[in-house]
């Protein structure tokens, strides 16, 4: 293919420029040429993805301060998408306002949901100041941009604040100093790469007593390390539950496949989401320094 | 103490007037005397409870389309509170107006965050709106009223409809037609009751190859009902997990003290969130009809 110009691969990103899911975007994909689309809601980007109107999509999966994010989890499953890679960024937010504002000009704060969630230590500290959830950090950073007024503040990233010309006005005011959001990279097919080492699976287990419990005793007498098992409700069956899953495997590994197939005599219903390489970033050495896994 | 009039017991309960967490307490307390605080925020009433400003809190815990409530189940921990009590209600969502609005006259909804969730497919249908997360369905419901706007609406039920003066346009736009919340009733302290068959529990596993595998046998080999597992970040120890576990079981049953005694051995962290009845209303018959336990 040498001489010719490779087309930029189209990727669905959720959010807006400067924001955490962009920057695990162009970190998961650095290097490679990209097509950036921007979407406003987790749904827009599953259903580009499943349209095939892009390649690859990257949604936030999981914050290691607020837990689980559903609704993505739902959506990869419900639009039948496969997880082609994982990303983990550090979340660092930062009061943001236009230049020239002063603490005590703020009266109203723009963040996302989860933005709001993770600074609530910060902003007990300013009761009096009025709380918009908002459709994400960095479309809170554009509003206060828009608004043109000093009585407006976000919660978002440095990268907004750059993009949208605002100042830092209290640097670092998340409750937890460690704090991280894992994204998945997914396609519409899943990918052959040169290292998948890690699975990420949803079942439900079938109506015997000790169904879950046999499901874990068969990663726990294989030897396959759980990295994270979670419960969500099934949509139309009231506090019935899936199961999702993450483990350490291959599904090119004889031994994962035949314990995985061993298992799902206890399932009622078994997907595999994807297999695909663990984030190995430095991030991620940083994180597994103090990580203790979910054993089986 | 005949004679006396009974004082009524103070209640703090998450959200306004006319709120489904209303509906749970009025519920759960029926027949009793109680003198209702409102309060905009979890954190809020978990602190009027902790600090005995209140006797008793209400505040959803789990919903059985979105999943389970993170920032409660850490409040309840980290404040050191009791589960006395839980309520299940059911969730019927409607879109409401001021009277005289038509559909086409709707631009902008309000509702709180989980509201607009758990009616997307609705909203899809209606693509040009602005849809506003909210503190609560039922402030969302005092918003329109306040505003004055027919280009305005709020989703929430028909109890806040009727206290805010706003009609019904369209009825039951919940995606999901079997929609329940659970509610759980905390205080200060734990209470004797005369029925005390569902334990709440938190735990993390030690860091040993199967330990929550063996946590699971416990309850397992017990033939200890599970109802409920989730898994839960642990702040400031990023992707470690809190488990949230129900059992049925009593503390007075010599056979469940072992049994939680013994299960001890696999755990780092431990601790008895709540033992008390069951929810056995009406609406936990009809959940019970369709409803899958979480099998150990």
């Amino acid at each position: 293919m040498a001489g010719h110009i490779a087309a930029a691969v189209p990727v669905g990103c959720f959010g807006a420029p400067g924001s955490y899911s962009d920057e695990a975007m162009q970190g998961y994909f650095a290097g490679a040429s990209i097509y950036p689309s921007y979407y406003d809601q987790f749904e827009d980007v599953v259903q580009a993805v499943a349209s095939r109107h892009v390649k690859y999509g990257v949604l936030p999966i999981e914050n290691s301060s607020t837990g689980g994010i559903t609704e993505v989890y739902d959506l990869v499953h419900r639009y039948d998408c496969r997880i082609v890679g994982e990303k983990y960024v550090r979340i660092e937010h930062n009061l943001l306002v236009l230049p020239g504002t002063a603490l005590d000009d703020v009266q109203e704060v723009y963040s996302h949901h989860q933005g709001l969630a993770q600074c609530r230590g910060f902003l007990k500290q300013h009761s009096a100041w009025k709380l918009h959830p908002y459709f994400s950090t960095s479309q809170s950073a554009a509003k206060v941009q828009t608004a043109q007024n000093h009585g407006l503040a976000a919660i978002g990233n440095a990268v907004s604040a750059n993009l949208y010309g605002l100042d830092i006005l209290v640097r670092h005011i998340n409750d937890n100093t460690t704090n991280f959001t894992r994204f998945f990279i997914i396609s519409a097919d899943s990918e052959e790469q040169e290292r998948m080492d890690k699975l990420t699976l949803v079942l439900t287990v079938s109506h015997e007593p000790g169904a879950l419990y046999h499901v874990l005793g068969h990663f726990f007498y294989s030897e396959m390390n759980m990295t994270h098992l979670e419960s969500r409700p099934i949509k139309g069956k009231p506090f019935e539950y899936f199961f999702h899953i993450d483990v350490m495997g291959s599904l090119h590994d004889p031994h994962v496949a035949r314990t995985l197939k061993a298992l799902q005599k206890h399932c009622r219903y078994f997907k595999i989401l994807g297999n695909y390489p663990a984030d190995q970033g430095g991030i991620v050495d940083e994180i597994r320094t103090d990580r203790r896994n979910v054993r089986t």
